[in-house]
């Protein structure tokens, strides 16, 4: 049997600014470090251990995944970053206010580029200075990888050849998993592991620095799932996700 | 021609205590986060960037690293961990105060431990609870590389493969290379790379988180080497280095 544990990313500066993220390169705020912290504390607590950690290449989920490093005493494992483990990219909605975004265009318009499964809100132009192209840490994908919007289906598309090529076989070769990244990459992998529909996926809602545990059997067969810690919080806190980016708050 | 960026890490909890460290997994002090930060500001002021980064498995050298590279805001570069590269160990004098020791045993003696290039001290004792062989981040080494205590010529001796193996093979695909490391993995290196002596290669002392340049031509022969930053603080901080572990302080 293989276990795989995923964490989202603790809370960021823009999840408490209620504004759309993507591939913007925010920074966790003090309670998303205390998340993480407690993550970490959380899998140490309950005897799991690791060989080797993914994430992306934003901030607030590499900076969640040294956090929780930190805590299990295990800041010396090896470290994977995948511009494939990246949030979903948000396209021209990225930096607005969810709140505001929804007065002005109706809580069902932004339920929509929130939600739907294949339809991306607007994309960033190439001379947008909010396009990935121009950042070093892209400087290797070819030209028609870099997104400029993403719904959840680009998402998936993207996150899965990473998980075939390279994340899957990791974990068949005995080595222990813990990915820390983020809602939609997170939402994208598990669709793939669990075989969710287009439908039922969007109202999978992932909370922030909660270990989620995968038990695979010796074919990667999914077996179960769980959260680690208080079920109640864990509810609570699926519920508050659920509830963000509706106009009346 | 070829560049590559050397630094110790910031002040360590024992370097404040002023005690033997070895492979003992001590944390920065907040001076050494400090130092670490200015570090990183340091080099991205000077325009200096880097394609991957290598430490020990020391938290210490981790997080003189991880804070170096988040104040370049490159946080997302790969990161290679090496037990090869962890400081010198100090054998049974681990965790004695150096002073203490030195007044105990004489200065001479204290001197000969800390810079006799093929003298090691007393060495520790697998039962030892400070013996590394139970610890799960040296578990795929072979027993004989489990060190009981070393000189530095017994440092050199494990540093070296992993420059030759893995770092210079690296440097010469045109990767540029910061290296993270400690007082004694970093003089083995400079030894090597500048043909240093086993008599002058004692009388090195490098200071905490100054990065070191060095640059070499295109058949990886150094050209010449230099710290960045302020000298006349660079000259201080050195003369520091070399008066620790005299008795009267």
């Amino acid at each position: 049997m293989f276990k795989l544990v995923l964490m989202r990313h603790g809370e960021s500066q823009w999840n408490l600014e209620n504004r759309f993220t993507g591939w913007t390169d925010v920074d966790l705020t003090e309670k998303g470090r205390e998340e993480a912290r407690k993550a970490g504390e959380l899998l140490k607590a309950e005897g799991y251990d690791f060989d080797i950690a993914y994430t992306s290449v934003l901030r607030r989920a590499i900076h969640t995944l040294w956090i929780a490093l930190d805590a299990m005493e295990r800041m010396y494992l090896p470290v994977k970053n995948s511009w494939r483990l990246n949030e979903r990219h948000y396209g021209a909605l990225q930096g607005l206010n969810k709140a505001e975004t929804a007065a002005k265009y109706g809580d069902e318009q932004v339920l929509i580029w929130r939600r739907a499964y294949a339809i991306p809100p607007m994309p960033l132009s190439p001379d947008d200075e909010r396009w990935a192209g121009n950042d070093p840490r892209y400087a290797s994908l070819k030209p028609e990888e870099i997104p400029a919007t993403e719904c959840l289906k680009d998402t998936v598309a993207r996150v899965i050849p990473y998980w075939k090529e390279e994340i899957e076989p990791t974990i068949r070769s005995g080595k222990r998993v813990l990915i820390a990244a983020h809602g939609n990459s997170l939402r994208a992998l598990i669709k793939y592991i669990d075989n969710i529909s287009d439908e039922e996926i969007v109202h999978l809602n992932i909370p922030t620095a909660r270990p989620i545990v995968y038990e695979f059997d010796d074919d990667m067969k999914p077996i179960r799932h769980y959260y680690l810690g208080n079920q109640a919080e864990i509810e609570a806190a699926m519920a508050a996700v659920a509830a963000q980016g509706k106009a009346k708050k």
